[in-house]
Formats: structure tokens, C-alpha cells, sequence
């Protein structure tokens, strides 16, 4: 039985969710608050870090670790494509979106507007979330124009760099910080996203006190 | 041919000259300044980061994207491990020290003392600079440990793991910014990474200005 250990709002764990569902396996979802640093949670992982995946007597942490775990151990459907060059491209696109996005858009709107929430750490710095919002506009660029070139972001199929990107931008959108109006071709891609059955799941979560856009689960928006 | 654009003074693109050598590949070396932002190395990396590995007609951007590749396309010798239990723990611990050891260590303390003096970005916050040097002292009690229970950092063989943590700790040893003698097994660890023939040149690197401390290249320090 496979088992994940997640946080809703968070992009990796939302991930993971999605590929899982992708790749039709069947899993418990455990919700965690890595941060309260638990110690059976540290045990698991010691970065004290979601998503953490269980998978019989083996633990697997880190979520790009994980995506590569379920190419290896689950190979019927693959998310990275199956020649080489088209892996090496969902590789270089899961990390634009895991670290470049991360660093430039998630980092200052997610973590300063909601991380910092759930560890009492304050308020969001106004500075970074102007510099989040205005660069989140290249990304949404840098996706449309994928999207005229091909037909998913990293080429002919869905992989997991559609994944990784509508991760990262379905918190975001929760948060209503997504300029969809300026990007039609992202934003089509981003509905065809909202419309897989894998999708869904992760649109109904909701955290109390804060409510998304209306717009936010819905696939024609 | 393969061909890797780097950066000398850049854990991840250490990490991957490194790797090329412990697989016995045989590369040429073309220093690039990706903040320089130039139309050529955007067309080969649209990040802007390097390194790059140009192996023929293909273009493998990202470290983590990079080191995936050469497992599939040079499998002869393996740096992650035969088996999947093997595999999910290397890539755990590159996770570990590419995002956690980064954003916690080399962030503050590289980026802050060096990649801004690439950018002409002004001087380093003493404040991030104090952060990494009080956060590096948990890291290599890690290693330690790690050291301690296993052969090498994810188990019985040298693999990415080791190359991932060697990388980042070099470029912090040439600052002067690793307390070795309060983490012994680390030490001795690092000792046995730096006596390896693959790591040898990278410890030549020198940059205009900046030397490093009289032990950095040391094997026996």
C-alpha cells in the first residue's frame, strides 16, 4: 500500500498527488505539518519536509526523488516520456518550475504569504511580494509560448512538467495571484490541466479562513 | 563529444564535473559567465544558469536533469546506486544539499560572498552571511552521522550523495567558511573525496583576488 504524507497547499505535495493519480496507483493521503517537527515526522525525514512517500517498508522523501521512485518502481505509465531526449526536456522543465519558479515566484507569494502563516512567522514581506507578482508575468510568458510550440509543455504528452507547473501555479491561483488574462495561451493550457480526473482532487481542498477565486475550480474559467 | 559549460566556482557545476570523471567520460570545458545574460548561452539555457552539458545535438540543462541523463545515457558505471532502495536514498541526500544545505548554507554564504560579486550586486548581508555560517555546523554533524553509520553518504559506495555534499562544501572550504575541526568524520569523509582523482582538478580552480585557505587543496589537512 502506498501512502503520502502531504500538505495541501503545497506545491511539491501537489505534485506528487497529481502524478500518483496520473500514473493510476492507489494511496493513502496523511495530512502533516512539517513544521510543528514532530518527532515520528522527523524520523521519516529528517528535512522535515511534505511530500514524503511510504511505499511498503520503503520511505521516500524529497519530491523529485520521488517522481524518479515511481518511474523506477511503477514503470507501465511513464511521465517523463520515454526516449531520452524527451526525458532530459521534462527534467530541465520540472526543475525550471521546482527551482527557477520556486525561487522567483513561489518562495516570494506561497511561502511569505502562507508558509509564513502556518509557522507564525509573521506578515509577508510587501517587498517580495511585489517582486513575486511582477515576475510571475515572464513565466506565464515562457509557458505560453511552450504552448504554441507544442502540445504539452515539454512536447507531444503530459509529463510531469505540466505537472510540476500546474502545481506550482494551482496554489497560486488559490491565492488569486495568477494573471490568466494576460497569458490566453497558458491559461488554456492550465484548463485542459483542470479538466484531467487526476486534477480535481487537489481543487477541492480548502483552508480555513482563506477562500480561493471563484474562478479556481473551475475548468472553464 | 561532450561538451560542459561551467562555472569554476559553482557547486553544481563541480558536482558535474565531477561525475563526468568518476564515470570515466571525456569532456571539454568551456567557462561561461550566465549572468552576463549573452543571446548564445540564453539559446542553450533560457534559466540562464549553468552548467550545461552538450553531449552531440543534445542540449541537458539543470544539475539534477544533467546527472539523470548521464545514468541513462553512459550506464556503464552507475553513481546512484543498482538497486531502487539505493537509488531513492542518493537522490534523497543530492535533494539534500542541492535545496535544503543550498537554501540553508550555500545561499547565505556563497551566493551572498561571490555570486554578487559576479552581478556587482553590493556587498554581502552580514546578517545571511552569519545565518549560513551557524546552519553549516548542523549539516556537518549530518554528515558525521551519515559517516559514522555507512561506508559512504547514502551507503556502501561512493555515489551522487557524496559528490552532491563534496561540491557545495569545496566552494565553501575556498571561502574558509567550513568549521572542520568540529566535525571530525566529516572531515575525514571529505578527506577521502578529495583524494580521489575526479575531484583533484577542481580543487585547481583559483579565482583573481581571492585565494583560497592554505589547506583547500590539501588531502591531508
Amino acid at each position: 500500500m502506498l501512502r503520502l504524507y502531504h500538505v495541501p497547499l503545497c506545491p511539491y505535495s501537489r505534485k506528487i498527488r497529481v502524478a500518483l493519480r496520473e500514473k493510476q496507483l492507489v494511496f493513502e493521503l496523511v495530512e502533516v505539518q512539517p513544521w510543528a517537527m514532530e518527532d515520528w515526522f522527523l524520523a521519516l525525514n529528517p528535512a522535515a519536509e511534505a511530500p514524503v512517500l511510504v511505499d511498503g517498508e520503503r520511505v521516500v522523501c524529497d519530491s523529485r526523488a520521488i517522481e524518479e521512485y515511481l518511474e523506477e518502481a511503477y514503470p507501465q505509465t511513464t511521465l517523463f516520456g520515454r526516449s531520452i531526449g524527451e526525458r532530459a526536456e521534462t527534467r530541465r522543465l520540472v526543475a525550471w518550475f521546482d527551482s527557477k519558479f520556486a525561487r522567483e515566484v513561489s518562495d516570494p507569494l506561497w511561502r511569505e504569504k502562507i508558509v509564513k502563516r502556518w509557522k507564525r512567522a509573521g506578515f509577508p514581506s510587501s517587498d517580495a511580494v511585489r517582486r513575486g507578482a511582477e515576475a510571475i508575468r515572464l513565466h506565464l510568458a515562457y509557458i505560453d509560448w511552450l504552448w504554441q510550440e507544442r502540445k504539452w509543455l515539454a512536447g507531444d504528452a503530459m509529463t510531469m512538467a505540466d505537472i510540476a507547473a500546474a502545481a506550482h501555479l494551482s496554489v497560486l491561483d488559490y491565492l488569486g495571484d495568477v494573471p490568466w488574462k494576460e497569458a490566453p495561451g497558458a491559461r488554456e493550457w492550465y484548463a485542459k490541466m483542470k479538466s484531467r480526473p487526476s486534477f480535481r482532487p487537489i481543487l477541492m481542498d480548502r483552508i480555513v479562513g482563506l477562500n480561493p477565486p471563484e474562478h479556481y475550480d473551475d475548468p472553464d474559467f
